[in-house]
């Protein structure tokens, strides 16, 4: 079966799902509903993608030279599922309108609330929790770097008693000219815990996890500074061993491969040709992770714009029961050309 | 007795000692040793402050027609103490060609090694221990800002079962153009502990600590993420009382008084007149104090340029014995114009 | 004659003008009109500074504990003026709602339109326009800045053929986290001309003035590159002493006083002590300051904060005939501190 | 024939050489030199890039794990040209240390003086001067960018009266954390003309040029805000047309496309899956460009990372005369594939 999708929302992070998309053999991008016409659009066309828009904006396209296919009535039913990435809470109100009356399936982003859908989902820890759902719900670029990490562990049958996480969240992406700050560390929020604690508890339900977050003027990644206190010592060479092998995170060692800051492993995404210098993964600095006892300390970046592309492949895939957990992630990190070697995917 | 102070080293650190020492009346400013003319220096002059130099740059100074008073020999002849601003490392030399072989007391800043001098100093955590020392090093501002969080808790005997922090610290001070990072999160260092878990121990040596720390693209303040572990339940309630009465902590609630980031609590300095929109009492953000059983939580901003200064006043004064620690604090509060309504400074 | 002031609107520049105002002995500040209760409010009360607020919003200040004395009517009727500094376009609503139906005279800024009132205005460059009037309108930041650097050679007869100046400008000021650009250029606009030339023309009408603009990420000021060409050749010597002895224009020498950057401009204001850090004066580059045959280049820069603050004063003095020209300038700078050695208060 | 290739320094220039030459049919990378073992290293070598390095370092490189090919001497025997890309003025010693004594040919970036080679070189500008040198020197991204603009002109026959240029630079490159400023402007230099003019002329030398320059906290493009003065009026018809059919020259329309900043051009790069984002053409701003009379005025953007690659092709095709300019530069372009629709390769 080849799963028919369409977009809504053509931003960071939809572009990528597209660009994703077309990449697998078991799924078919039809189109993307876009509002407005500008460069993003004339190069989604250059890769031979079709666009769709509102009624009332065909116009707008027209006369900005950019071709539409169709209206979004058009796209919606030629689908078997659309991936909404609208922004925060637009994503509920297209369920209400769209996907609810027309009985749609649909895939939704971190920025809508746990209640839009059937499930939270992140591959590595809950894929089972979402097959065959009708709405699945990717939680955000920091709830998945948080889960696949915790997953980790859990699924090697490690106890972990509590997770403290502190993010230093990048202000914006780095096209949003807008967003701030410019020279400030805002509180984000003041209050303890940040929504990320609660989040992580969508897909991995028993977790004591409490979370800290503040905002930085940059634009590069995300910054987790993470504190699992496990029940019982444990070893780092086993904890190295778990983190080596398990998929879709990967190790920088800062002393001896001289990455010694976020933009540094996203230059190394940009030297390999990753499109867009994209990283999918975690990224955990390799030096940083440190054992005392039965805590464990260290850090990890957290590629905003693309680390939740690859879980809403997966998410598809359960969507419609395309594959097993496993075989979903492996293709899915072989098809997007995530680092593979070394990794096991018959974990669990 | 009036201590006659010389400063050595007039950067961010110095410049400020200074201000501060001439508000003091057991204290007397002799003067400041700078090797280069330049606007802060033309500043000095312009407040009263008498400039001297090294023999062999007089005249840079002359030619630059800033007035210079003496050598280094002539200031270092009539002070009682030099406090010793220069840059990390440098006040380790100066110790052996020029602060031992004459005799002279001194005060380091935190920028050198523990051992430069016989102790390591926080007013709140361990005025007591400085007293008639010869040399004594004020701890960097990072560390001032964790001693006095755990000390103002151990003075009132609560027993803390270890401290994790989380830097996130300003990439340079802001007339210092030419540090970064400008869109980047370092990793500073990689490796766990940081260098402020242990220095927080040359203060406070009983204290189980782990730090970590990175450092972004502001020049602000640098922002602490904390988690203390008491030994036992703690109360909310207890836990403000005793961070509202003691002496160089700040609560700013960042709901109620709309302080949301830390350029708005120096801006609230500014507002309020300060020199230079300082603020050398650590800033706790009143919303993020969290309890949770006998975890304690809460954010602080640290103000790297001004926070060490009070305690380089105090030191002057265990030094030379010209007061008890809660007389000396209370008077260089009140000098400096720190917020003292409500503290209490018959603490312990 | 006293003025009696009331100021609508108390942030970045209405709190500068508040504090401005009560430093002049022909004005008194009888409040100040604040929406929402906040730190901004708290300090002005600790100031001495009366707050009035709007009827339904009484309620949130008695809440948050923060005195109000009066509502916006309360205050009205006391003053002979309103300088309103609300954001863009809100000045305009005022006059409209409030300022003109009660026949009040109003200052606004350089947000607003040129429309909003009788003339915009420049203490330098166009002082003598305003006298009488009862609307004025204080052109913004850099239309000032713009204004005073041209106005200081036409007022020494120079005659200027065109002017073309590129603006950097800041993304925003200090506290406001939530503007950027974060670690971006943007077109501010794209096409050219900017409206700053155009508003230059406000004040200058006859200037043949074209301007280019982008924002950058600092927060401290903007700095133009200016080309001036002038009708025949300048000597650089000639242009050196206008611009030494003409009032609110301030030269640095970047080499022999090491002012490198905008950031040392405005560490040079902290370190003198001036309220906030303020460099109400143009911030010109002396080594900067070029001639080739009849064309001037120059670098200044704005504080943006804070350098449209003396014209505020002035526009009072004018619209109720206080003082001539330049002995209203004189007594500004006078009063607020500004550098005064070596300007010439008796030009033109 | 094919030129053999060996690259001296592996950094922000020499690793985009390296993959550009792999791209070229008539070239050969034979391999680049290395210092230091890290990550660029091993994505070289994943790339099937072989590294050399120095005698005395050989050592560090298998203790890293990273396979070196050969030392340097090894290098150097099998090649025609070295490509040097080390940082300023490191070229000129190895110049001096190296390739003269062995009677290497050499091409150097804009780095390093424009005395270290027989001529300085742009290939739209002045390609037909660099045949058969044995020393080149590729100016640099700034100069670069205003050499084509200007040599677009010429080209077409255009007088041009002067030339003023405000350049807007990035503080430094992505991954170069440790450089500033953080939140500053930084005049670059303070003096007029910034070396920028100067060095266009070495190009160029019959252009009256004058240039100024601040770096700003970014690290995406460098800004240029040009001002042309034309000998006679010009329409903007014409203009658009050169422009547009100009090589490596690329018109972004800000209000119909959408790219309102810097990051945005890059972002069009990266979603275009250019490697590593990059953008070797001028980035025109079309709505910036506007005529008044004989004046032109236009804001471009530079990407300092990557501009200079298709120069240093070209380069290596002059020196060895494998093609003529415009069947260099068309080649060039399309193997790199630049944007060649609407280009016109036959000019001049
Ligand atoms: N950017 C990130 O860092 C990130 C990371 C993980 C998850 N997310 C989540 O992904 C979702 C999308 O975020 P984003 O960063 O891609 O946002 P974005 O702003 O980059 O893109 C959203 C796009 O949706 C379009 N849009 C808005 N309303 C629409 C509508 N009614 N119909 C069609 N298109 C519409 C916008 O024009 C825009 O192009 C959010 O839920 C967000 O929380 C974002
Ligand atoms: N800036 C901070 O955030 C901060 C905070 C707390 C502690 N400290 C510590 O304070 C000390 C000073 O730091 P700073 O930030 O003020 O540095 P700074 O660079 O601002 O000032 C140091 C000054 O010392 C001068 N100097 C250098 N060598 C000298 C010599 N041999 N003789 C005389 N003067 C000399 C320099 O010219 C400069 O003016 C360091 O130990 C630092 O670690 C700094
Ligand atoms: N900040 C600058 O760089 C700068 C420089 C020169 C001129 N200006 C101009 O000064 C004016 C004010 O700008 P600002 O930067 O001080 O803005 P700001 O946002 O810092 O302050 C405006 C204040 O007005 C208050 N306000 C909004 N509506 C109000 C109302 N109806 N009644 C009472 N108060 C109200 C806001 O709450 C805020 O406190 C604008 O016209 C601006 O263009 C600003
Ligand atoms: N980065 C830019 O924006 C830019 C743009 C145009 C031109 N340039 C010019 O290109 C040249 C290179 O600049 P870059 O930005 O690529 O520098 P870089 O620092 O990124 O790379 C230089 C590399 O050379 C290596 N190196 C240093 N000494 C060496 C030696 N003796 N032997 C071998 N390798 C050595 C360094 O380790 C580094 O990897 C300079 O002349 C620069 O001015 C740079």
């Amino acid at each position: 079966m080849t799963v028919k999708i369409g977009i809504m929302g053509y931003g960071t992070i939809g572009k990528r799902i597209a660009d994703a998309v077309m990449r697998m053999d078991d799924m078919e991008l039809i189109g993307v509903i876009k509002q407005t016409p500008d460069y993003e659009g004339e190069v989604a066309i250059s890769k031979g993608i079709k666009l769709y828009t509102y009624e009332d904006r065909v116009n707008k396209f027209e006369k900005a030279g950019i071709r539409v296919t169709g209206t979004i009535n058009d796209l919606i039913k030629n689908v078997d599922v659309i991936i909404d990435a609208t922004p925060d809470g637009v994503g509920a109100e297209n369920k209400a309108k769209i996907y609810e009356p027309l009985g749609l399936r649909a895939i939704f982003q971190g920025g809508e609330e746990a209640e839009v859908a059937d499930t939270s989902f992140n591959a590595l820890a809950n894929y089972d929790m979402a097959i065959g759902k009708r709405f699945i719900r990717v939680v955000s670029c920091n709830t998945t770097a948080l889960s696949r990490l915790i997953g980790a562990f859990l699924i090697h049958g490690y106890k972990i008693r509590k997770v403290r996480a502190y993010l230093v969240r990048r202000g914006a992406d780095p096209r949003e000219f807008k967003k701030g700050p410019i020279n400030d560390v805002v509180f984000n929020p003041a209050t303890v815990p940040s929504h990320h604690g609660p989040d992580v508890q969508t897909v991995i339900p028993t977790i004591d996890i409490i979370t800290m977050a503040v905002a930085v003027p940059t634009t590069m990644m995300h910054l987790h500074m993470v504190n699992i206190e496990f029940d019982g010592q444990v070893s780092k060479g086993e904890i190295m061993k778990i983190l080596e092998e398990t998929p879709r995170i990967l190790l920088f060692n800062s002393a001896s491969r001289k990455i010694e800051s976020l933009a540094q492993i996203i230059e190394w995404a940009r030297d390999l040709g990753r499109l867009r210098g994209d990283v999918m993964e975690n990224a955990l600095i390799e030096d940083s992770i440190t054992v005392f006892q039965n805590e464990l300390f260290l850090m990890q970046g957290v590629h905003q714009e693309s680390i939740v592309v690859p879980e809403n492949i997966d998410a598809v895939r359960a969507m419609f029961k395309l594959s097993s957990k496993w075989d979903s992630i492996r293709k899915t990190d072989l098809r997007l050309n995530l680092i593979t070697t070394g990794k096991n995917y018959n974990l669990a």
